[in-house]
């Protein structure tokens, strides 16, 4: 873990319990249902993303915190609408039962429409952040989380199963389905700090683009090359469900050599921000040599 | 329909099209599953409410549109999931098939998604209202849409699913269930006017909580009283499926009474408005004297 990351992950884990407010009406088993998923340990590489680029573009990083948690509700929610039997129907998220399992179907559907809905009541309640640049945030994370988004490469993924599909359509499907919300986090990095010039935004849509990019092809790598217990969870299981990856359509030296090249497009992409991060250079090259 | 329904309906239904706009990736079957339920000619109640507060408050009805769309964005969302298999398994939505049997689970659970979503992207786009304004929309429609409001409320009805409850356990869960976006509806309507006098927006609640109230009542009433021609709609279902309703409560007559009572209360509350509003107040008498 690069110390940004060791210096505000217990600032992230605070911040999202803490917007995930007490009801008083009995509806106890959503919240809880809600914490659940969002409280399941994952890396926070979205927060990590806003609050870094709210740093590099020189705003205050304590600023961007209901910007940064409401990424990651979007994101949570994503993954218990995922996990339901209509769509991957999966009974494991990180190694714990996932939602819907735990709390059954009705109820995993609702705490995925509350996380969905409350994401955006945090957006509203950012304090420091002026209300043009709440209004523009709830626009950018909105559209990339939407149907032309994060939605959308859903529903093309769906259309596309047990299909062999090209690359053009495999890069499609992950630029939205994964792109997008990280290309949100970025962006929302950004506007908390109050950046309008055009020539950071897109430097910023630029880095997340790549790195997001290279995340999923490292995915694919290891999911041919890793162990499962460094993995923490079964490889083999593209291979498995015949699901068209980067590293069948390319192999595994091409997929290297494409991520490694990735990655230093989106360092140099930083060299367009208003001031310099060794976190986000080292971050995007550790997720191009991550081994889980 | 009243002039004011007659004046705006077409102009609601033109913006809740133009709202759904196209995305160029082959993820078009979202966008169809989208528009099929939100095109099933309902009522637009919600939307009209927020035209009409808009005009009460002296504001341009124009300018309430988004906001109005984003609340029956909510709405028909809110009847996707509700219908699916692991909620109510409603195959009709209005004579029609319902969204899941036209389009698939999957599909369905993403177009309800992606109209949340668009919800709070619609409001975003609202060009001739201010930001502070928009802000505070985008956190009342998540509020009262959120696991605190509307989504609550259906956690609450799936808990008390098959039980006898008594009429404060009935009470909360159609307040939440179906009151808070009545709410919002009115609210919204205040905000994109500029209204921030309390006693304004405190009317407009006033106003909503005993509309929704009534119009619930006389829902359980219909289910009785009316026939199924009528209706458009089997009558008889609560009996059927035993679910606990007013009337089961009170009684037929005390019903009516009460559905009159808070007819009246809603009425009065329009006289803390800064304009009067012959619609509003016509509108919640004919919501109380209504046969389907």
């Amino acid at each position: 873990m690069l110390d940004f990351q060791k210096k505000y992950l217990q600032t992230i884990e605070d911040a999202l319990e803490n917007y995930v407010y007490t009801v008083p009406d009995g509806q106890g088993v959503i919240r809880e249902a809600m914490l659940y998923s969002l409280k399941n340990g994952g890396k926070r590489v979205r927060p990590m993303l806003t609050l870094a680029f709210c740093e590099v573009c020189g705003g205050n990083v304590y600023d961007a915190l209901p910007f940064a948690c409401a990424v990651e509700m979007i994101h949570t929610y994503s993954l218990i609408h995922d996990d339901l039997p209509c769509m991957d129907d999966d009974d494991l998220r990180r190694g714990k039962p996932s939602c819907h399992k735990q709390f059954g179907e009705a109820n995993a559907l609702l705490a995925g429409d509350g996380l969905l809905t409350l994401a955006f009541e945090t957006l509203a309640k950012a304090e420091n952040v002026k209300s043009a640049d709440i209004v523009r945030a709830v626009g950018v994370l909105s559209n990339l989380a939407g149907y032309a988004g994060m939605i959308g490469g859903q529903v093309i993924d769906l259309l596309s199963e047990e299909k062999q599909v090209d690359f053009e359509t495999l890069h499609c499907i992950d630029k939205l389905k994964t792109g997008a919300l990280i290309k949100a986090a970025a962006l929302l990095g950004c506007i908390a700090a109050g950046v309008t010039d055009p020539a950071v935004l897109s430097a910023a849509e630029l880095y997340a683009e790549n790195i997001g990019f290279a995340f999923q092809i490292i995915d694919d790598v290891l999911d041919v090359t890793a162990d499962t217990e460094t993995l923490g969870k079964p490889v083999g299981s593209d291979e498995k469900n015949e699901k068209s990856t980067f590293v069948k359509l390319l192999g595994l030296e091409k997929c290297r050599q494409l991520a490694n090249n990735l990655t230093a497009e989106a360092v140099s992409a930083l060299e367009k921000m208003p001031n310099s991060s060794d976190f986000l250079a080292e971050f995007a090259k550790a997720l191009a040599v991550r081994n889980k």
